[in-house]
This record gives C-alpha cells, structure tokens and sequence, in this order.
C-alpha cells in the first residue's frame, strides 16, 4: 500500500475522526442474478438504517431533487430548509460493491486480467465502469432521498490505480476534504488503470482496507446479503471430514466471533466447533472477478488486527442497526447474529 | 490558475499531443427549458460526428453494455472484438455544460454563492452533484455506444477546487493518465469545494481555459445551440445606437470572426459592421449561474491569446464537423457558418 507524492499524514488527519466505514454488499442492494437489477427495497431499508444510526436528526430532509422514472415532480421543497438551523453531524464513508453491476461486462472482457491494447478490454473498460457508475449514482440518490449529503466519488477519478492488480497507489486527500466539508463519501468498486497490466479491477474490499489503515475509523461494518452467492463460496473444510460446512450457515443463525492476532492470523472463537481445529480452506467462485468472500475475510483480518471492530452482518435487519450505531463495541447482546472480527489473543467477548 | 503539489508539468507533458478540446454545450444537448431533459437525437448526431470527426474508423464498435430503458437485452458484440486487432487512435476531451441539469438544483440553492453551513446550500450541492452526473453517465454512454473509449471524469471526484468562486486549482494528472491509455476523457460543469466560500460552481468553460491553457490542444470546439438562450444574452450596444443587434444573428448566419491580441482584448474583423466602432457590451440573463455567454467569449479569447484556434458553432450541423475535424485551422471556407476565434494582430482570413 503507497501513496502518491501528494499524500501527507497531515492531509488525512486534518480531518475530523472517522466514526465507521460501512460496506453496502453488491448483492445485498441489488438482484445479483439479474442483470443491472437493484433491490430497491433493501436499498431503501439500508439508506433508512444508515441514516437512523449514523446521522443525530429524525427528520429526513430530501437532497435528490433530480426526476425519477415514472415520477413526474422533482422532489425539493426548498422552504423546508429555511427551519433548519444547523445541518447534521455525520462522519462516515460509503463503499459498495458491484453486485449485478459490473460484473458481466468485467468478467466477459477481462477488465480483471488487464491488457489495454485489446480492443475488447479497453470496450470491457468503459463498459464496466459505465455499470457501476450507474449503480453509484443510485445508491447515492437513495441516500440523498433519506437526508444524508452523499457524494459520489469514483476511484478512477480519484486517480487510484493498482499495481499488479494489488496494492491501491491512492490518494486520500480528496475523501479527507469531503467529510471535512460535512459530505458522506460514497465510493465503489471500479475499473482502474494499472501500471504494471494496464489496467484492473479495484475491489470495494480492497479500498475499505486503504481507508480503514490511513483513516482509521472506530469500527467497520459490512452489509451482506446471506440469501446470494456472497458467502457460497466459503467452506468450512476439516481436514478429517469430507463434509464441508457452510460458513454463512453459522454467520446467519448464530454469532461467529474471530480473534485475529498480530500477524493478521485468525480463528474462531464462537461457536466452539467440534473436530474443526478452527482450520478453514476457502474456495472461490470462478464467476466472481473480485475474489469475493477470500478478499472479504482477508481483508477483515487486516483491518482488525489494526485494532478496528469489524462486524460482518445482514444488511436490512435489526442487527445491522446494530452494528451500525456502534454499540457492539460496548458488549456483543447474546441475541446478535453476524459476524464479529476483532483484534484480540482472548475469546472474543 | 494554480496546480498543487501532486502537478509537475512533467505529469502533463507525459501525455500524446491533443488534437483538440470539445465542449458540448448544455443548452445542444438537453433541452434546456424542460427540466433534466436529454435531447436524444441531437446527442446522438454529435456522437457520430465526433467519432467520424475524431476516430480513425468507420466501424461502430460499442461500449455501452449496460441496460436502457425499453431496451431489454444489453448491446455487447464480445465476437466483434476479436477480429479488431487495433485500438482506434483518440486524443481529445470532452467537457460537457449542464444545460437543463443542474441549473435549478444550484440556483433554488444558491450553491454558486457558497455557504455550505446553511443545510439549504448543503442540500443544494448534493443534488446539483447528482444532477449533473447524471447527465455525464448519459452522455458518457452516448459517446462509448458510438465506440468512444468515453470515461466520465467529476472535477470535484478529482479533487478540482475553486478559491472565491474563480479560479480553479485542478491537478490534470489524471486527465494526461486517461489519455495517455488511449481514454477520451468526458468532464463537466460540476458544484466543487472553494476554499474561500466553502463551494462554488466550477462551469464547463472555465474548465475548458484550464485543460486548454496546460494541455495546449491543437485547437477548441464550442458546439453551441442557438435555438436555446444560450446566445440571448449577448448584444452589440454600439453607443451611439439605442437598439442592440444580436451576436447570434451574426453566428448563425453568416461567418463571425473575432480577433484576439496579445492583451487578451478582441475585436470583430467579419463582417465589417458599420457604425460599430466593434464594441460590445454584455449582459447576463440572470437565470444563469455560470456566466454563460460572458464566460464563454471570455474564456475563448484567453484559449486563442495562447494561439490555439476556438470555434464555436451550432451543434450537429455539417459545420460543426468540419470545426471538429481540425480543416478550418487551413482555410475557413466561404460558406462555413460559425464564429472563429483567433490569436492575430491581421484580419482572421
């Protein structure tokens, strides 16, 4: 992990503290075997959720005034405002995946393999990232709609880039100044140049781990969905069974607590699996471009070890609420189904 | 004009030439007094010319494979691909102005007067950021369905600031990056963070003297709409005549040309218009949060004080491919309808 040349310590804590880095999951927000479909309804629900738990006002003052299909009005009511004395408190970041968006034109031009100077990979370059693009916008739309003053922001624009397909050269200046000037940056998963391929895909996990290192927030949460592929792909394998057991299975019905210690080494402390010996092998779905749920523990792992709370949980539910506000960090409620990774040598409590 | 620390002239210099500069003016686009509304036909027509005019190829190959409304199924010829053995040469930039986009969105706000500690300013910033962008992605797909390697680029997503709502602080680094990987970068009139009001509104042509001045395009194209206001604002006043003559009757109709000296200071040299003295007086219609037409000559004449050619000329008419195709910089034909404006102390042939 690098920066540029404009990258200073100062740059990043001139602003003020971070309280979380919420993850809005790709198929959690969107239909992710339906092409380009959103799940409104979640998004709706997690835009409302975001807004209850992390902004300190009740009263939903709308900031889309754009047209919407089917809708004939544009939503502003401008008098509205002139009551309102002071404008919310809110320090948090967006990043969200691609789910249905993003995808299919990454994967069936190779966006992810690089190689610029093929026709088909430079198409497969604006195409995936007019897709998600297009789900940015609407994910900031809806949240806008809730009262929270998003900001979308493209890592492509933001002039990150990758090298070799993995570390992020990225310059946070720019999301350090939008929560300064009282915006929520809403940053995606996104097609980047790279200077070794040429060009790449930057994972939403991936840049949750940049900001969570250089802006360290108090806690991270992702929002999954458990009913798609998201988790499919991560097995439990005991070296001694043949039988693989779902980890979502676990993460969904119950707590999962994972300790990872200092070097980013991690294992599961609740529930207590017998014949386990806490050893997991993961497995990847080969349609996700990302790396999916191998990148997201991973990923996780890192970003606890810093000593930040991550809470993996099913976005559109009491729980996530929960993990929202914060208050897991206090005490974990026996009743709490998700995911918790923390930095500890001690059984999570 | 200043660049901050990230900006070397190096970063710039990296790049291939520049061919030229286009701004797609909002007003050519969209149809201005009917609000957030594209005009489809007119986008479509000044895609294909700036394919024809810009690209190598006659052969349409696609890069908009996301959904459109009514359209169920997603444009994507992968097969197509493989036969092209070479990536089409580009090297242009696209600006795009707001037209019926975010112009009620900043001025029921009052964005461009600053003042982000007012919730209805904050508001205001937020939706005009949504307004505007969503007009980019529009455009951005009409351009890559037209095969343009088109890549939406937010001037506040790069970090471009304002000081006092005028002069903008903008590192082109990733502009230069994008093009240099072969990319046609499509920017756009956008709300941005000032750092003496707090925000302001960064118009299309101010970021069109800036990429013009740094990345030293061989020549710039305003592609105008004359049916809109966009020219009504500009009137000859010839002080000793109490009733004005239009300067769009002028543009549209005949040639206009404008001559730039070394001090910035313009004169009209065709036609020659009797009892003009060739002084001009501007007024601004107030509706128009960017200065419109002041803005523009403005701006023109700084881009031809630094001898790079600037058209302007009606949008998708068989001049404005011959403005974008680089023939005029020979010899302006005698039929060509438009207003040239060029560095000369001699009358502009």
């Amino acid at each position: 992990m690098e920066f540029n040349g404009n990258q200073t310590a100062t740059d990043v804590n001139q602003t003020k503290p971070i309280r979380c880095i919420v993850k809005l999951g790709g198929a959690a927000i969107t239909c992710k075997n339906e092409l380009e479909n959103i799940d409104e309804e979640n998004l709706e629900i997690v835009s409302t959720q975001l807004r209850q738990a992390l902004l300190s006002s009740d009263k939903v003052v709308g900031m889309d005034w754009s047209k919407r299909p089917g809708i004939s009005d544009i939503a502003c009511n401008v008098t509205g405002f002139r009551d309102k004395l002071s404008v919310d408190s809110t320090n948090f970041i967006v990043v969200h995946g691609g789910g249905s968006f993003g995808h299919f034109q990454a994967s069936n031009s190779g966006v992810h393999k690089g190689g610029l100077q093929q026709p088909l990979v430079k198409a497969g370059f604006v195409a995936t990232r007019i897709s998600v693009t297009t789900l940015n916008l609407e994910i900031v739309r809806a949240l806008a709609r809730e009262g929270i003053p998003s900001i979308g922001m493209s890592p492509f624009s933001c002039g990150w880039s990758t090298s070799g397909g993995n570390l992020p050269v990225a310059d946070l200046s720019v999301v350090a100044k939008t929560i300064k000037s009282g915006f929520v940056p809403v940053l995606h998963g996104d097609a980047v140049l790279d200077d070794v391929q040429g060009c790449a895909i930057l994972s939403g996990d991936v840049i949750i781990r940049h900001l969570a290192a250089y802006m360290k927030p108090d806690y991270v949460v992702f929002l999954v969905s458990f009913v798609n592929e998201e988790f499919h792909s991560m097995h439990f394998h005991p070296p001694t069974e043949p039988n693989a057991v779902l980890l979502r299975e676990i993460g969904e019905h119950s707590l999962l607590a994972i300790a990872v210690g200092e070097d980013g080494s991690w294992s599961i402390t609740k529930p207590t699996l017998q014949h386990m010996n806490n050893q997991v092998e993961i497995t990847v779905a080969a349609h996700d471009t990302t790396g999916g749920m191998v990148t997201k523990i991973s990923e996780a792992a890192m970003i606890a070890k810093l000593g930040i709370d991550v809470y993996i949980v099913k976005a559109a539910t009491s729980h996530s609420v929960k993990a929202l506000s914060g208050e897991l960090r206090e005490k974990i409620p026996d009743d709490w189904l998700g995911t918790v990774i923390r930095f500890s040598r001690e059984e999570v409590q």
